[in-house]
């Protein structure tokens, strides 16, 4: 059992990793193999030499108009008054366009500017210059001269000028191959499951093909081997066959290179190479190996998803591109501001996923869950955070650069919503993106309704869900908006109605009868977080029927959003929790109605107006909507689109 | 023989047309099909529908750190002074990270903070609070929840999330099957042709892998169909083909788009369905159709490689991304500030290549050949500037903002050399980009010596190429510094010595003995544009001769570069003209020395001390540099990468 603790006993920063790499395998970036390969067939590859043209394009001189060909001597004098007669067949022949032109002539005399007296002779009201209207001979490509130099990436436009200078075949670098031998014994292949047979401690296998995907996104190509069961002997043959031989550029083993008690990757390397860094101060991504086997390349990348992708982005994206003589494309980066303030360690750069939306004329950041384990946390970004080493991280108002996952185009079109999180902003998010018209994209981050009231505040969304239910009155939302964005001009649209009630276990096996029933002992209770709705309701509901939290069992704790609560009924971590109709039916658990309230969507007027949310309110009216949304049961959409303020 | 005047009755505007293919295909956007595929499989394909996940990720309560599992409340109480000690196998349980979490625990105490007592018993030091380092079931995703909304376009990250969601195959649009069929007599299919054997008025076939490949990039596939020489029942079969069943949704004729004695695509689509448009106000790209027959588009491109390329991108990318659920990707865009004044025609949006580069602080376009015929025109642009229908043109020193073909990073990689044209630049742009320390763009326009001087006065350039001859005391490009660039700080470093001299035919079939024979009636000169170096040296030894212009048959034909003097040598439309050596040689040409003379690098010294323009400097110092120009032959190397000034 080690400690886990001191195991990095020399730690690089990144750059100082990148470093490492760049030197170290300078050597496999310069011999990395060159083929001949069909110039048609060259897009997206890098051409190992400089490319000359072997043919002149046009390789003649050509007709560039209809009309006819002259020697242009022949004109001069020719105008109105004086028109010049030219002998058809001798003085003046007949072209088309991209005709060669006939000896002894240097232009064209375009059709519209002819008379044609008889078969025999025509007349010209102007002289010609020499070479008007004709494409001259090499007049785009001169046969011999150099087209492309070495390291140039083909593009389509590229095969159209190598196929015309008569280039029809061209040497590129060899396509860098990667082994990638996934590990670990509590994996398991999806080649060979069905989702419903996982058990629980199995966790699918994806980083090989994430990777792999990769790999081929810069250019190079793949071979996934079986997974490797926690087995130090297997992973070292495996590990000495692909660096023995001329088959492989590259090798990459996937989890097992932190230093538990099943992480075997370090001593592998070491024991058939040398280890070169062993930790890297970036978070995700600090267990990472950089090792040389037989002159060859072995990354050890950590097992959490978001951790192997960093490393991957980092420090083997740079070896690849450089093995095909390329940097790798620059990120776009753009200023946006923190929706909240994020603190970061001090010594470790961190790779922050956010998503991103434009409101107002500033672009805001929503930082992601930060756990590398979650593969959505850079799956749904729209972009990376990167806080540097020296740092504590970043202010509320403080403009940082994310550099873009996604084209600015999209973030451009998304639109921003904070607050209380409801199934019926994924069906929103789908029908917006599907939209006949336009195209839009939907984030949504779920901080609770009052979460929701406060980012309005700040400026940091186009809309935010809130179920808001005032003791006094019964309303819902509208004294919070009076109270707490006094001055602000709002819209509030009704979204929807919803049932909340107790999500509880399938068959009801404790016998929950409703809120009484959660005062009992043998209850376990799970909440929402502070400033939500649901939680809100949740303790009026205790104190209408007298009630104190301290007789709920688990009321500390809490979790962000109804599925969560739903989940952690189904793990049986909790008897029940308060939640919607639909996430309890989406696990297939029981539920016991407790109220029906209101679900609106808070706008400032500001943005109200804007095509955008505009577009949003349609797909709002619209009966697909509603259609999707009775599918999902236990919401009402008699007054959904309503405007109520 | 028709005239080509008349036959657009209708012309459409860019936006007109493009809105005509939005409205009339809707449907085949909306109905391209679907198929499932594995999701390892989909990187780049469109998911056709909203999908949620299979499986909870993780599926199961996991630790996330490896230490002991423990029920938290079992730990309450513990500190410093009073140690908790807890039994082995029943309230603490050694678990490494990614492990179940056995029941009745609920959070795991890093091994670090626990002190092993002996086989069967741990003391710790601190209580755990519930779940910390604990993974919880469907932290990452929660099964049922929508992952990805339609239309969402897969990554390798997405592929990440999909698989761990239990979603191991995914609904997908249908790539659109593209049929691509080129007409035109004079074509040759490059696969049955060597370059060597092509004929005058033999023109190689590009169009159709260049529109293929295009295709390609916005996820369609193409096949395409040999080529149809000028028949129109055949090629009237073949699109009655193409459009009658299932096989393709979309068909382009290219060539014969226009209206010459040989163009058939109008009539074979009006005869067959219906043509929406013929002729669009763009420039190149104008003689376009717009087709619909059996419901499916039908597109007839013209035939020169730029225009066919616009017309895709403007025109028939957007269908195809349409029918992927896809908006085309927007390029980016950046100011740039045109190098010279730019006229262009009123009524037609003009789509102007240009080169880019970064000098000093502003991006200056310098524009390419405007001949739709010349694909390099295309392939070697960084980005086109669109000119629109109501404007004239732009001038020297107005923004405007061109659309980036080549990322923005290389163009701020890019140095910029105007001014004479020298095939040594061709040797400095290939090592520069396969160096091995950095990969720099060279970019150079051939303007000739006094115009490379200007450019340098205006700011649009690093660096002029020049071999400015001064008659009075035979130095080089001194004194026009001193008398053209006054106040500016100036380094002029010695690129090579090289030998000019007369181009001309191999075997000088016209018995020439040198500069005197240039006089000689049957002799045709051809000459290079003026401020040229090589027409100053030329006007120069004409002088000394004692000759006069007037005297040099064809001294009034120009031509811009070396090269298309030699060119016009070998195609026989001139006898002689005054070169480098380094061009007769690449063409086969014999070759007449005339004088050897000096041709520099003109740098301000604001350029010099940068990363950049060292770069260059060291490039051009390097023995590889020296081993190549000896390799083109006619130069002199024993002074290069002097420090002249």
């Amino acid at each position: 059992m080690s400690s886990g603790r001191n195991i990095y006993l020399k730690m690089k920063t990144l750059k100082e990793a990148q470093g490492v790499v760049d030197q170290a395998f300078q050597h496999n970036k310069e011999n990395c193999g060159t083929e001949m390969i069909p110039s048609a067939e060259a897009v997206g590859r890098t051409l190992a030499g400089a490319v000359s043209a072997a043919v002149s394009s046009p390789n003649f001189h050509a007709a560039a108009m209809d009309g006819i060909a002259v020697s242009a001597p022949k004109t001069f004098g020719a105008n109105e008054s004086n028109p010049k007669r030219l002998a058809v067949g001798a003085d003046a022949i007949y072209v088309n366009t991209g005709h060669v032109m006939p000896p002894g002539t240097d232009s064209v005399i375009m059709i519209e500017y002819v008379n044609e007296i008889d078969d025999k002779s025509v007349e010209i009201e102007a002289p010609a210059f020499p070479w008007q209207n004709v494409r001259k001979m090499g007049e785009d490509i001169v046969a011999t001269e150099l087209m492309f130099p070495g390291n140039h990436v083909v593009t389509p436009y590229c095969v159209g000028a190598l196929l015309s200078g008569g280039v029809f075949s061209v040497s590129v670098k060899k396509t860098p191959k990667v082994l990638i031998i996934p590990t670990g014994s509590e994996l398991v292949d999806w080649q060979n499951t069905r989702p419903a047979d996982l058990k629980p401690g199995q966790v699918i296998e994806t980083n090989s093909t994430v990777l792999g995907r990769l790999v081929e996104s810069c250019g190079g190509e793949f071979v996934r081997r079986e997974i490797i069961v926690d087995d130090p002997a297997a992973l070292a043959k495996a590990v000495m066959e692909a660096t023995a031989g001329d088959d492989f550029d590259m090798v990459l083993l996937l989890g097992g290179s932190s230093a538990g008690s099943e992480d075997y990757s370090k001593k592998t390397i070491m024991d058939l190479g040398e280890v070169l860094v062993h930790g890297v101060t970036i978070m995700p991504g600090k267990p990472v190996i950089i090792g040389k086997i037989s002159g060859k390349p072995v990354f050890g990348t950590p097992g959490y998803p978001v951790s192997a992708i960093i490393v991957f982005e980092q420090l083997i994206r740079p070896l690849i591109c450089g093995m095909l003589g390329q940097s790798p494309r620059e990120p776009e980066k753009i200023d946006v501001i923190p929706a909240k303030k994020i603190t970061s360690k001090l010594g470790v750069e961190e790779f922050l996923r956010v998503k991103l939306g434009k409101v107002g004329q500033r672009v805001i950041a929503m930082p992601l869950p930060r756990g590398a384990g979650s593969v959505t946390t850079i799956s749904d970004a729209d972009g990376i955070l990167r806080i540097p080493n020296h740092i504590e991280g970043l202010n509320e108002n403080e403009t940082a650069v994310a550099e873009l996952i996604k084209p600015a185009s999209e973030i451009e079109n998304t639109v921003v919503i904070v607050g209380s999180h409801d199934n019926t902003l994924d069906v929103l998010a789908d029908l917006a993106k599907t939209g006949r018209k336009s195209s839009l994209a939907i984030s949504s981050s779920h901080v609770g309704s009052m979460g929701g009231l406060m980012a309005v505040k700040k400026g940091v969304c186009h809309m935010a869900g809130s179920h808001l239910l005032d003791e006094n009155d019964g309303s819902y939302n509208l004294s919070y908006i009076k109270k707490h964005l006094p001055g602000l001009d709002i819209k509030l649209v009704r979204l929807v109605s919803r049932d909340q009630g107790l999500i509880i276990a399938p068959g009801n096996p404790k016998q929950i009868k409703g809120m009484e029933s959660l005062c009992r002992d043998d209850i376990r209770f799970v909440n929402r977080q502070r400033g939500s709705g649901t939680r809100i309701l949740f303790d009026y509901k205790l104190k209408e029927m007298g009630a104190k939290p301290q007789e709920i069992d688990g009321y500390a704790n809490d979790e962000y959003t109804h599925m969560s609560v739903a989940v952690a009924v189904l793990s049986g971590s909790a008897d029940a929790g308060l939640g919607i109709y639909a996430a309890a039916k989406a696990l297939g658990l029981d539920f016991i109605p407790v109220v029906t309230e209101e679900y609106d969507l808070v706008i400032p007027q500001e943005h109200f107006e804007s095509k955008r949310i505009q577009s949003v309110l349609n797909i709002i009216h619209s009966a697909d909507f509603r259609r999707r949304i009775g599918e999902l049961g236990g919401y009402h959409t008699e007054r959904t689109g309503d405007v109520i303020l």
